[in-house]
């Protein structure tokens, strides 16, 4: 039962924090919804130094239990919460970056929250305290940042509500934010997710010592609620096969606590746990508040929506989410992408497979994997494996014939990009927008740490919402035949791509017709069709002819047609039956003559 | 917002129940997990007559809101929470049926709780109610059956907690089940669901006015903690996409409600609704206790403990999930089915897709869905399908070539059996055990209707745990080519099948061959290979001679061949090269000589 009980929503005990510092921000402070405060206080960490032009500075956005606390200030310090994350030499590199994380308005770990003293009253503000906007939380960090010197972020990052102030950074201060992550998070919450918020702020609001937030001189505080909505978002936090993983085994060897709570089951006395230990730290005004203000952002609902609201933004954008996340769903993010590709803006998207649910930003093995990709974001210079950079020039022959087909400048998104050498070798030679898509991690990792955008997207579920013509060439290369929806995939590359370039293996190439044909069996060959007939991850075995009267069904103009025998290594013309002769084609295509 | 307060709970008013009876049994009643009542009530109604040798008796069970009155008696009466399923001319018709449906032990309905007065202190149990089983709870429904004559049921069936009490009936009492239906159940509570109940359990017992468990005689009642329960429960029974379609349109809309709950969001307001009826007319420690038994429900965790602890069982079985349920999981469902197949047990298996959650059990257009299910699975007399009858003798060509090689009395499994009808054919030469494995909800249904056992399993997934030479011949007709993984799916035919028959499109046969080899064009042909390339649902595309090969290089022994030309309905024989002039083969082959 011992690991059952190891903290995964990184934060730590209530204990002082030995490098809060804080600033007071004197002036009447205008809130998005209506309210208004005398002024502000705002608790804040930093960790590593400014630079001389001020341009390494990273702000790390905290969840709604987390605070200024993200790292380790030296080895004797707390643990901080994204210690993996943040620190020397790790993906947000506190040698060359200069690291803010500071406690969000209407928190209780310093900066101005319900607990704090109305200058009016001189008694805590309670539930007079305004409703607070992720806007204004947003509002605060920004004048911090004039505080400290710093006119642009490098980069600004946050998991769940800490990506909601990501996101709203990068759309309210564009000329503010190089690089954005934005970690399993949504432009809005769930239906579902809603419930779950209104149903603990009943638990809060309700405790009959919650005083109707008026609980601060009273012997007691509304801990029971706030221990009870807590035990609930902790639920919403795992993933069921989590959950399942640490708690079915040991089902009825619950760990013996003092509690006045239920702990009959392994995972009751957890979550009693968790409750108890969350009061000691937390204010349950500040919960409160905080959840409602995640429950009432609003970054679009519809596409369209979102498009306008992701619109203002100039910065790189890292996507994240979590496959077991079912409170931020990674449909959800997918949404985000969507929203801005639309606009053509510079994304890379990552669904990380995992069984960590939503804590999956939190989690040190996650966080180990999808490091790479911040670094990538942020800068200022990834890691990159030198084994891929050794094979960034070993182009095969069919990529090489694929450069050539695009002009210098040309704008190219790469369908199946793999680690992204096409991309790559492409951009030595002055492209213009980039942007791959891919479904392997090590790929998509690969891709990002050459700099370049990649989205993580299976090809046979569809593809994000780019607008039409947003490229000049859309390469699909050495993939079709894994494509189960290929005729929908094409409409979409035809829609997307002023041009697009498609290389397939030819499945009527003489070798593989012999085979067929004087054998009778299922012909193999070297490359994409080298697999047996019972366990390829082919679906799709056109031969060139094939293609070629699909594209013209859909009334697409077969511009260029290079035929290759990649065994002899020579070109078939088109005099020398390409159909038969050639194991390989690459066809230039457009929507319009 | 007016639709979105409908109750989809199935539970009504509180108001009294005129036609609930009473039976009243003396003895001290021993329970499972230690405690005594000095005796019990059992509340309950009954529809229908019972017939002259009392065998025609349906057993309905609630779930843990749920009562007695699951069908109006008359058109004036009050809405019942099954009055879809059951009733005059229903899928468990009450004009051929005599149904009963009992409010549980430890309910607050009419029957034994922890609001009853104990007679020896003259108050009501309260906290010392002892803890409830759901085996409890069958053995007073058994005292009941015993009371009304009924000897045996034509059919036990529940949903979720009455899913539980059904399994119960079928493996503690075997010899007075002929039928079990079992929906959106399992056999133990996932750690998740088991947390959610532990949460709710906290919120009533934290409430002030709970007076551990003795508020009876207070003027308040522990409402508050009931209302926030039940508010989680009401979640946890809807999907995320469902109360997307319900609430994300008009979030800002609340209905207009009296309430001290938050009402600020629609969900919210639907919530407190929910939360506020519930206190109406439910106990709390009722739903403590109740919710207690179902987390203490354990039909085994692991596969053998299920394996065992559903041995007993002699019935039909019905198991029913639904796609989005998150509580109980579909694949808890086939836990249960796989316990079941792994003893020879005759099943019947469906998953249905709908968006309903948890609650699909009880949701008007589910139950319409599997209402054919039920009824084929209880009896008398399922209502098939007129159509689906007249096609029944109409095989083809290969399905009458697999009768013949199959002799009366031996058992068969038949993976992706369609409708049903080359089963069907079989029985009628009085064979052995049949079984169907099949995607289709409406061929599972067809399938289901000719009374035959059919499992919704999608054999890309995997089969359901079948014992070695559990049948004596497993058939795959007509469906290998749609197989991804049917290297696995031959070793799990060859393991569960004494034999096994193969029938198979050649994707070698002359006129497919020619035009790969003559036009270069992926063939297509009539029957399985007459889509094009780019949207065939076939995933495989052997030869007879790979299928030769394959079957060879795993070992299995190919104990007959027979290969047809279907264009011109004549057999070729083995000298006339098959491989290139058949169309069709069927293998019949086994894993030893």
């Amino acid at each position: 039962m011992t690991d059952t009980f190891d903290s995964t929503d990184a934060v730590r005990s209530g204990s002082p924090l030995r490098h809060l510092q804080t600033v007071v921000f004197d002036a009447p402070f205008k809130m998005r919804l209506g309210g208004e405060l005398p002024g502000v206080v705002c608790a804040y960490e930093t960790y590593g130094s400014l630079n001389g032009d001020a341009s390494n500075a990273v702000l790390v956005c905290h969840a709604i239990s987390g605070d200024s606390h993200v790292a380790r200030h030296d080895p004797d310090d707390e643990p901080g919460w994204w210690d993996t994350l943040v620190g020397p030499g790790k993906a947000i590199d506190t040698d060359t970056h200069f690291v803010i994380c500071a406690n969000v308005l209407g928190g209780c770990r310093g900066s101005t929250g319900p607990g704090s003293i109305d200058p009016k009253t001189h008694k805590p503000y309670g539930p007079g305290f305004p409703d607070v906007s992720v806007e204004d939380m947003v509002d605060v960090q920004a004048k911090l940042l004039d505080h400290l010197g710093v006119k642009k972020l490098a980069g600004v990052i946050g998991g769940s509500l800490g990506g909601h102030q990501a996101m709203v950074w990068a759309t309210r201060f564009p000329d503010r934010v190089a690089a954005c992550c934005a970690l399993a998070t949504s432009t809005r919450l769930t239906s579902q997710a809603l419930a779950f918020d209104v149903v603990a702020r009943n638990a809060i609001q309700t405790d009959p010592d919650f005083h109707a937030g008026q609980y601060y001189d009273k012997p007691t505080k509304p801990n029971t609620g706030l221990a009870i909505a807590r035990m609930l978002g902790h639920i919403t936090y795992l993933s069921s096969k989590g959950m399942a993983e640490r708690f079915d085994i040991d089902r009825h060897e619950p760990r013996q606590l003092d509690t006045d709570f239920e702990s009959k089951f392994s995972v009751g006395s957890y979550l009693a746990h968790q409750g108890q230990r969350f009061v000691g730290r937390f204010d349950a005004n500040s919960y409160v508040t905080l959840s409602m203000a995640m429950d009432l952002i609003d970054l679009g609902q519809t596409h369209d929506q979102r498009v306008e609201r992701f619109s203002p933004a100039t910065c790189r954008w890292l996507v994240l989410s979590f496959s077991s996340d079912w409170l931020f769903l990674p449909s959800q993010s997918r949404e985000v992408v969507a929203a801005l590709t639309a606009r053509d803006q510079a994304v890379t998207y990552a669904e990380l497979r995992t069984q960590s649910g939503h804590d999956g930003f939190l989690i040190d093995s996650d966080v180990q994997r999808f490091g790479p990709l911040v670094r990538a974001t942020i800068g200022p210079d990834p890691e990159v494996d030198p084994s891929e950079g050794a094979q960034a020039q070993a182009l095969s022959l069919i990529d090489r014939r694929i450069v050539e087909l695009i002009k210098p400048g040309e704008s190219v998104l790469d369908l199946g990009c793999g680690g992204g050498r096409l991309l790559s070798a492409l951009r030595e030679r002055s492209a213009g927008r980039l942007c791959g898509v891919e479904v392997k991690e090590r790929s998509i990792v690969a891709t990002a740490q050459r700099g370049l955008p990649v989205l993580d997207y299976d090809l046979n579920k569809g593809l994000p919402e780019f607008s039409d013509d947003s490229f000049d060439v859309v390469v699909l290369s050495a993939t079709l035949q894994a494509i189960d929806h290929i005729d929908t995939l094409f409409d979409e590359m035809l829609r997307v791509g002023k041009r697009c370039v498609v290389s397939f293996a030819n499945f009527a190439y003489r070798e593989l017709r012999d085979m067929y044909a004087k054998q009778g069996r299922s012909p193999k060959a070297k490359g994409e069709y080298s697999y047996d007939w019972y366990d390829t991850p082919n679906r799709r075995f056109p031969s060139i002819a094939d293609v070629q009267d699909l594209l013209t069904a859909k009334g697409a103009t077969i511009h260029q047609g290079i035929y290759l025998n990649t065994h002899e290594g020579k070109i078939i013309s088109d005099d020398h039956d390409p159909n038969l002769n050639a194991d390989t084609a690459v066809l230039v295509i457009s929507r319009e003559g």
